[in-house]
């Protein structure tokens, strides 16, 4: 068995530290643009080498690059005969560009997203432990071999993920609102904030802003991917803070107090070791 | 020397519990409103009693209460004997207000306000270590007695805090921007999210919406008294989300990433230390 991943980075170095760690494949390899990165990646035993494409013999693929990038390359494997999996964080646009250039999606393509990473990337920052205790949801077309997705459920699984299936518009409503959204208020938030400001900021700023590191290159792509479930939640958000600004303008404490009670009784409903 | 908390939750029993550790009183009285509470405080040993009202002979009196009640606080104890600080995290609307009602700040009053906190509140979240390594603002009037300003600001060094100096306003337009605009997004972010995206919000979620299950009693009037610098910050932020959805709705790749990489390089300026 031998797995090859494409993009050796935080999410896909995750994966085969975890893989490798269950025995779940004899030989990982891996395939990186950056050469740079692909040293790490072999000098911290992500992976067992480097190969320029992916080898005909790969019995799985793990298309781990940024989201805008898995389309492309699942039409170029459209003939492979290994499993093809990948994690980007938006699901519909890239299923529509598959079939949109192949027609169909291909049988052995298993749509994936573990809902867990880090504002971190690279493949030093990848971690055996990313997915445990983590989601993993799975997209499948009709056109989605049931065999592929029976193994590739069982990886997730094998490495510590609960799984479970969504229609692909589901899943991009829901992660528009879970985490694109924060990620864009968190960027749109610190274009202001200034070392005046970071030499007195505690805990709640720290908290607040950590998604705000994260690296544009996969972000940009991903918002303009999930564009229309994205701005219908800013649209919403545009709403909410309108009447937030009402409220503080007029002075009305009743209307503050129950939209922010509003707000802590839906945050204490989530639990914190999620 | 005898210390009385006025308000005996997470800040004003932080510091009661931190100040006894380190025997900087022989006696920790509160004054508590909420009966339930003081019973809390006085089970866990934040004070060592309750009384209705703050004693003539008390050395020190810590106004602990939420913002808008620390003027009110102050011009009741103008002729107190006494060494008075709050905690308030908005600074010029309350001395304004006790100039308003008393004429002057008296000179034994020393408005602080310690940048650490949490989400929880009440007795029971006081943590004794909770100004350990953090900062404290102290915003002196002209009026302020040097010597009650010193004195104040020993007991927060005893208790492991920095102490600065700064202008009211301008620790209020700072706090604005670090604090109350993003309790305030964190707040508008929030009314949209249901269950159905709970169940698969994961660490970024997590960690974005913390301050979101703050306390609306607390809250609501720290946004009215700081509405000058909030709405200001607010306007900001508004600005900024507008290119945002510019270049996502115009597809601008270019511009998202360059915006995306500077609210990066700002946040990664901050030590998750701090």
């Amino acid at each position: 068995m031998r797995l090859v991943v494409v993009g050796t980075g935080l999410m896909g170095g995750s994966f085969a530290l975890a893989a490798r760690a269950r025995n779940l494949f004899e030989e990982i390899l891996g395939v990186e643009p950056d050469p740079a990165r692909g040293r790490r990646a072999v000098a911290r035993g992500v992976v067992d080498g480097l190969v320029d494409t992916v080898p005909d013999d790969a019995d799985a693929v793990l298309l781990a690059g940024p989201s805008h990038t898995v389309a492309g390359w699942v039409v170029r494997l459209a003939d492979h005969p290994g499993v093809l999996f990948d994690l980007a964080s938006v699901k519909e646009a890239v299923l529509d560009e598959v079939r949109a250039l192949q027609g169909t999606l291909p049988g052995r393509f298993v749509p994936c997203h573990p809902i867990t990473g880090s504002e971190k990337s690279g493949p030093d920052a990848a971690d055996a432990a990313l997915f445990q205790g983590s989601e993993v949801i799975l997209t499948p077309g009709p056109e989605t071999d049931p065999d592929s997705l029976a193994r590739v459920a069982g990886w997730w699984q094998a490495v510590g993920a609960r799984t479970l299936s969504m229609e692909p518009r589901c899943h991009d409503d829901i992660l528009a609102v879970t985490s694109h959204l924060p990620h864009l208020l968190a960027f749109a938030y610190l274009q202001r904030v200034g070392d005046r400001h970071l030499a007195h900021a505690a805990g709640g700023f720290r908290d607040f802003t950590r998604i705000g590191a994260a690296d544009a290159d996969l972000w940009a792509p991903v918002f303009d991917l999930n564009r229309r479930a994205l701005l219908t939640a800013l649209d919403d958000l545009e709403t909410d803070l309108a009447q937030l600004r009402g409220y503080i303008e007029s002075g009305d404490q009743l209307g503050l107090k129950a939209l922010i009670r509003a707000a802590a009784e839906r945050r204490r409903r989530f639990s914190d070791d999620s």
